[in-house]
């Protein structure tokens, strides 16, 4: 293997170098994977054929010719489904396509934030986003979640604390509609509270809605953006709906946040293909696709539930998502899940610690993220059958497992 | 239209707000958009929908399980690629798939350079390239270009001059074969005097390849990276063999580069059907494609080298390109082209002025590029007589067309 002679040109600052890739473990709880069953081999296989064969010459151009936006008929779709589902109104213009969600957050993080200033987020909240936040040289105010999502006290009094001290928040990150990772869905009252402490203390929200499409209950509350769209930066992703190897999402905001947004999208546009292929199969078959994916995610999220339940007995408490493909659970508080994380690993179990899911790592020690979309139900049985025996080994916990109290 | 209420929250750095999107001019002469005429849409669509009935279930996992470098079979085809027509000695585990080359550029730009840092170019060359190191906050030092490429007199003039100085610069970039926008291919002994300087001054090379794969001549010298693997970082696309609304490209660098590549590479994965389907009909189908590809834009670069030796006669000074899409070419000193650019826009003629592709936009004032691989031959033929009839009409040149004396 070569060797590079320049290191010492490289910069001092960024992230560590990443470790070589040694393929999936055996067990994985970990990523926003989804279930391979349940990915539209035949018809996403026909849509493509379809739309090159409809489009194949103006992939000779960037954005297929339809602008930095993205391609129209998507934008229509996003639009229609927000239209639909969201209680949001908006047409193909107010709509950006992007790379992936994490894209949609990257330019909206850019728009808005420079080193120094201060934003809010959920005290649990997506990892990579308290990363993103982190490089951006952002000061991070954890907001405290309930059962249904953030707690409006606690929220009212980090902002007049924030005030007393001439501090302005650029924005609160949330996401309020199967909340990742406690799985919460936010209800309306609470929502029109939020927006009514956004007016108060002039905070911009920038709702997350990556899980939306798969809440098992067939109506959620408005997004916010649908209550307050002068007020709120909406974005989406079809990981979660569809498959997470397409890298589309969206963002939805008034043109004053999108000509921000598309400044600084030089990417050269979002992937062609992937954005005719979805536009073309959840144009006709949106509704079909989610009533068939969310019970199949639910079924196993079911099979998890019940091994956890054998495994680790009361010494797991579940907080029982209300869609989405994670389960957020908590173990007794002296156990502190990074103890053993590298070790379940090394032995194939994946899962996602707490504390990397938490604006204060240590607050999180005894919390762990289960994705269950990917793995079928024997393995999942398997690998929470194997979590329970490694977490034992180095924690003592769970002392009783299927009803057999355990030895060291 | 809805209004974003919190404008004064906008970061007050970065890039300006884009403007709306209009549509495509009538002659677009700009972007490095391809031939609609050779997109083979017959073969994409069997390759998409083949793909995808082999490979649809693991769309359910981020990167297709493939891992964060991308999809296997496809870093297997650029390395099987860059070790039969670049003298490059690579396998799979050396390259990283990226959602095209500018994101490889954003990568690697990342990967070496803070604040402050000094960064060596070619003084015309890839707008969008200076603009990233500008948004890095790069000094540009410019390296004197000749028909052959880099001057290396003037680069060595330059090393010694910032040795002097105690500067050491991070890189230079350079796109040494199928220059952008000269269209030079740096010949052999000059690729070795090259690699020399980067000896003597310990200077990082990052090579650019995105338009080698459509060079005129059969075989181009050596990439650098095959001359020096230890000393050049190489990023190549598939926007400019293929079609640019695939976002698809690559990095080809040691591991020590790679790694820091991947730590900052946190997009979740680049576009999986978009790999899939190139992986397969470039593995069977790249010299026959090329093959196909390479006369009919020869034969635009034709039409346009003759409609504009017809409007513009001796006015303008063509620098035929040795492959690629693009032609640049030069007018009299006293045209400044930044003149009529947007008149010619509005009138529906979009050009790239010089002077956005240059260090020092001033000593590019003369200069255009030229792209002629969208445009079909009859409005090559037409959009370069409207462009010499708006240039007349604004500065005087050119004063003869098609052997006409033109009166104002």
């Amino acid at each position: 293997m070569t060797e590079f002679l320049f290191k010492d040109a490289f910069s001092t600052t960024g992230p560590e170098p990443a470790a070589p890739f040694t393929g999936l473990p055996r067990y994985n709880f970990v990523f926003g994977h989804n279930d391979p069953a349940e990915i539209p081999v035949e018809e996403l296989a026909r849509s493509a054929e379809k739309v090159i064969r409809e489009n194949g010459p103006a992939l000779a151009m960037y954005h297929l010719g339809h602008g930095p936006q993205g391609y129209k008929p998507l934008r229509e779709f996003v639009a229609r489904k927000l239209v639909e589902t969201r209680a949001i109104s908006c047409n193909a213009d107010d709509v950006v396509l992007t790379s992936g969600s994490l894209q949609a957050m990257d330019l909206v993080n850019s728009t808005f934030l420079e080193p120094g200033d201060t934003v809010i987020v959920e005290e649990f909240t997506y990892g990579g986003a308290v990363g993103k936040l982190q490089r951006l040289g952002a000061n991070i105010v954890a907001a405290p979640l309930d059962g249904d999502g953030i707690r409006m006290d606690a929220l009212e009094t980090i902002l007049a604390d924030l005030r007393g001290r001439g501090v302005r928040p650029k924005f609160l990150y949330t996401i309020p509609t199967v909340q990742n990772p406690t799985g919460s869905i936010m209800p309306m009252e609470r929502r029109q509270q939020l927006l009514s402490l956004s007016e108060r203390y002039d905070l911009p929200i920038f709702e997350d809605e990556c899980y939306t499409d798969i809440a098992w209950q067939s109506e959620s509350p408005p997004a916010l953006y649908g209550l307050a769209p002068s007020r709120v930066v909406h974005i989406g992703s079809f990981s979660k709906s569809l498959a997470p190897a397409l890298r589309v999402g969206y963002i939805v905001a008034s043109w004053d946040v999108l000509s921000r947004v598309l400044g600084r999208k030089t990417d050269a546009g979002s992937p062609a293909i992937e954005q005719m292929v979805i536009a073309d199969y959840f144009g006709a078959q949106f509704d079909k696709h989610l009533a068939a994916l969310k019970p199949a995610l639910r079924r196993k999220l079911d099979v998890m539930i019940d091994a956890l339940d054998r495994e680790f007995g009361t010494s797991a408490e579940l907080f029982v998502p209300k869609g989405g493909i994670f389960l957020w659970l908590k173990l007794p508080h002296h156990v502190d899940v990074r103890s053993f994380a590298q070790s379940a690993l090394d032995q194939g179990v994946a899962f996602n610690p707490g504390p990397e899911w938490a604006c204060d790592p240590d607050s999180a020690r005894s919390y762990m993220r289960l994705c269950f979309a990917l793995p079928d139900e024997d393995t999942i049985r398997e690998g929470v059958a194997e979590l329970a025996r490694i977490c034992f080994e180095h924690t003592g916990v769970p002392e009783r497992r299927a009803n057999v109290v355990q030895r060291s």
